[in-house]
């Protein structure tokens, strides 16, 4: 590591006052929230703790993490909206799992009730330690947001028992989990309560992790199964233990796994200082960003392992994207953003966060998708498990971790505005609000006003205590070509103080300075990488961060016969009254005609083609109307 | 029915002398068949009649249907070229079964020898009456061929007991194959033995099909499972089986078991003269080649059903395409062209079987391809179960129906190349060679020469025994724009004598007459219908009737980034050497260029373009050669 990592503001100390985020973290937590839990409900995964051998709702192996992934959002929202209803909510949970908790500390509600003497027999398989780190993040979070430490400390008693069951000692198991997250939750809790332990049982786990002999091979021959029963080569990538961590050189397999994996890598690196980690990551970085990313910051293409296929294939309609994904990337940018301080991590973040992210829930906050295709057809079927998922949000899945994924999320964003160490205040994401950051041993405030992301224009005033020299870091977009920046009114130089993507200000800050940022967002006419074989020939449109699709609903029926002429004059209009309010782009394109073309389906004759208005809206905001198609990529003329 | 149904001409009164044929139909008898009674043999499936219990090489529930096609296929060339190490290996198989067959006349491997008490108790997803079918098949051209009844009475014999079993009488099961294929199989024993309970009983199949209550429902309930184990709307249309046959409106299911289903409705309508039957077969023919079918005459876009999804729904790289499809459709237009005497058939019958047919079969005839997809990169996955064998032609499959399938219609290709009332004799397919028919009583002796499908020129010579006045109906292809004829040197108007596609000349015919016909093949652009979302702002290349496509082997990586500029010119050379002598199709075109496009999947700044030199094959022979990509459509510029 160059430097010591940065410091994330927490989103206690960042409001929000502006068009684009306040009203969703508002939404979330006056829809999302009641919404899952009346789902949880519902699906009785909220009975479990109660459940006994012979009643329907068994409590499956997944769905601790579920919940807990609700009651961690829910925890965020009551640290910055206290509601006694929610709280009430929440600690019914919590009294339900103490109430079954083991005496040795064992937390997982399946194996504790269900399959009693299966526990730690699975680690590939069955969720285990993917649950138990869900459940120490909202442990965590709700002892931040409450004070009261019921949840932490039986989830510290948890952590113990994990610590002496795995382990390099004599009886120990050196396992690690089959879905990972279990790491980067064990730094939470090292950081929150400070027992170095926690730190080290994550390092164990990333440490562990593909070393032969294999792990898996030997608990499935203790399970007295045949270790070959998976497809071998295929299923150690699908959960990134072909080898160990530090020699992984391409993203593979299922993508909340990988992404779960580096960020937790990441977070071991951080607080460990164990460099040998970062060459792996940043490789990885490279693997997933420059050759297994979709336009939207989607990963995973394909739905046979919800995961990664090879390089630069980059399918739309059939492309899979799970939510959860797109959360789990930008929970891994934010990090490797924390070590490297650079842009590259916080561009993606925000392309993660603002299109392949909030694309997975509605915009009234109540329905969600697990598959986030690029272009969609009503006919055309998903590789979903759960038909008729893909191009309609519902309520809830069978597996449902993607809405409390981006529920916990989006009740925590304003954590992802700003960081800090003692000599610097970053900012990353612009929106407009406030943030109070420890710079040098004092509070500075900075405002933000700006429309962002509808307009690249931020005004920003700092309010430190007293008159002080520290470093104003500023993200310049990498989707940004011509950034102006003014100090108090005087034009500062960006080409001078721009170091990886942030335009570094060194100077004495006094209160009521003022700084603007000018982000000239004109719509680009984006191409793939000549090698994205699904994408050749076409164009999608990106304003800013934002980027756009067709529906149907505001054009018409064979999007896919658009052609968008080179020359093409684009508009951008912002439409109060659309989604809540967006910009959207409309323009005039060619379009082949089906009228006259005849009953053949091939022909020697050329189509002929008209001119049609187009209209097209923020990608994340698509299916919020009318079902119909959709698509991102356009033909380009 | 307009008139009295067409007779093809029999493939042993058809011989090949020309370019294209003659050679496909040796290396069919000399490579092909001996490959595949290896193949037989070292599946097990040619000892599958000793099998006992405790051995391996259980003789699956499609095993004797994959013998019976390779049966039939050694059964047609031993007509025409016979073989005695052929006739040996044949004759022992015939023996063999003969050894197996119950008292009663049952003959179906696996249920004789596996499992004895559960004949006729799984119709729906069995195979027995399929496997029974080919089997008919085999005994018929077997008895043509050789002159021998063995095989032909041990297939009455099984018939009868088949109809014993069902009807419409007390104790008789109503029921009818899930895989159909024996309709058609029985007419063709009605036609080798004038049997008409043959006919009767092919009839009663495809008029109990689809009807209510679901006799699989009955057959399951028997068994003792829920009849809706399987998922229902679905299951009855993936066997054509929602709906009785006559209300069928579209295409659906698996792409076989619907071709081999109409083939045998056109069959019975034919022969039974029942015309309630042909407004649902001229439905579904333009259900399937006006909305579900590819250009190269592939049918049964996914793999999910091996068959139909939705119109216009026409995938490239993802494309099932089952080779037995291409045959089965071959097989269906045949009889709709006897039957309604239009050459649209003909036109899709050339289409598919040069094309999506031949695709199927190596250049050399010893390897085979499941999977017909229109594009291919070597990255991508098959939908196939039998991984690796959609981008290579490999020796045999687990389930191997198309090897058999495609060296059967080879060995009668002769067979589709004429046909003959009592008053014309008509030419559906041209190549170099000559026929013998049957015209008012006396041999007619038609002669073509021409390098057809590599030029459109046809020189035919008539030679009746003594003049004789008669039709001849000649096809003009619907590809071709600018047809021309001569008889005897002197110009006939097409336009006056053209009907439904055929060129009807009606006089007086003598010994020597000369008939000329040139029926120009100009490279063309083919665009799809604007409602394929798959291929808008493409274009395929087409010849006369071969589709061509683009191989990396020719070209160079990345295929995708080309784009056929309008103008581009194409020029068309005979390349003696290449593939067994093909027209390879070369000419410029613009390609995206990868060199200094930089690391970054996306970028606002379009692409640099260079000119590249491009040549295209017949798409049924990709595959021969290196390993690549391979697409048949390229963007349009």
């Amino acid at each position: 590591m160059p430097r010591k990592p940065l410091t994330p503001v927490s989103f206690t100390n960042v409001t929000f006052d502006d068009v684009f985020w306040k009203p969703r973290v508002e939404i979330n937590r006056t829809n999302t929230l009641p919404i899952e839990h009346q789902q949880l409900k519902a699906s009785g995964q909220l009975a479990q703790y109660r459940w006994k051998p012979g009643m329907p709702g068994m409590p499956h192996i997944f769905w601790d993490s579920d919940v807990a992934k609700w009651l961690e959002a829910a925890a965020y929202s009551l640290a910055t909206h206290p509601d006694k209803k929610l709280a009430k909510q929440v600690d019914a949970v919590v009294d339900d799992m103490a109430a079954i908790q083991g005496k040795d500390g064992y937390l997982n509600t399946h194996y504790l009730l269900v399959e009693p003497k299966k526990r730690w027999s699975d680690l590939r398989g069955c969720h285990e330690l993917y649950c138990a780190g869900h459940l120490m993040e909202a442990a965590v979070a709700y002892a931040e947001a409450t004070g009261k430490t019921k949840f932490l400390d039986m989830m510290c008693r948890y952590t113990d028992t994990i610590r002496k069951e795995f382990g390099r000692g004599k009886g120990q198991k050196r396992g690690y989990p089959g879905h990972q997250e279990i790491e980067l939750a064990l730094v939470k809790l090292f950081r929150a309560t400070g027992k170095k332990d926690y730190l080290d049982l994550a390092k164990f786990f990333v440490d562990e992790r593909g070393r032969k002999p294999h792990y898996y091979d030997a608990e499935a021959k203790a399970r007295g199964e045949e270790s070959h029963r998976w497809h071998f080569g295929a299923a150690y990538a699908y959960c990134q233990a072909d080898k160990p961590v530090r020699e992984l050189a391409e993203v593979t397999g299922h993508a909340v796994r990988a992404m779960y994996l580096y960020a937790g890598m990441a977070d071991v690196a951080a607080h460990t200082g164990d460099k040998t980690l970062l060459p792996a990551l940043r490789r990885l970085w490279k693997s997933t960003t420059q050759r297994r990313m979709h336009v939207t910051g989607g990963i995973g293409p394909t739905a046979a392992n919800e995961g990664f296929t090879f390089d630069y294939d980059l399918p739309n309609e059939s492309a899979y994207l799970e939510t959860c994904a797109a959360v789990a990337l930008v929970f891994w940018a934010h990090r490797m953003l924390h070590l490297d301080k650079d842009a590259k991590y916080a561009d993606v973040m925000e392309l993660a966060l603002y299109n392949g992210a909030l694309s997975g829930i509605s915009s009234d906050g109540k329905r969600f998708f697990y598959e986030n295709p690029l272009a969609a057809h009503p006919g055309a079927p998903s590789g979903r498990r759960e038909p008729g998922t893909h191009h309609r949000r519902v309520g809830w899945f069978g597996c449902s971790c993607c809405p409390p994924n981006i529920a916990r999320l989006i009740a925590s964003i304003a954590g992802y505005v700003c960081s800090s160490d003692d000599k610097s205040l970053w900012v990353h994401l612009y929106a407009g609000g406030s943030a109070e950051a420890q710079i040098g041993g004092q509070t500075v405030k900075l405002t933000q006003r700006t429309r962002y992301p509808w307009d690249g224009k931020v005004s920003m005033t700092l309010r430190p205590e007293t008159a002080a020299e520290f470093t104003l870091a500023l993200r310049i977009p990498g989707w940004c070509r011509k950034a102006a920046l003014k100090v108090n009114g005087k034009t500062v130089s960006l080409q001078a103080v721009t170091k990886k993507g942030y335009a570094h200000i060194k100077r004495t800050w006094t209160k009521g300075d003022r700084v603007a940022l000018d982000l000239p967002m004109p719509v680009e006419r984006i191409e793939a990488h000549p090698n994205v074989r699904q994408d050749t020939g076409k164009v999608a449109l990106k304003r800013g961060p934002i980027v756009y699709c067709f529906e149907q609903v505001d054009n018409f029926k064979n999007l896919h016969d658009i052609a968008l002429p080179a020359d093409a004059k684009l508009q951008t209009t912002f439409d109060a009254k659309l989604l809540g309010g967006v910009c959207v782009i409309t323009g005039k394109a060619k379009m082949r005609v089906v009228e006259g073309w005849g009953d053949e389906l091939f022909s020697a004759d050329a189509t002929k083609v008209k001119t049609v208005a187009i209209k097209a809206i923020p990608y994340a905001l698509w299916a919020n109307r009318k079902p119909g198609e959709m698509r991102v990529w356009l033909n380009a003329r």
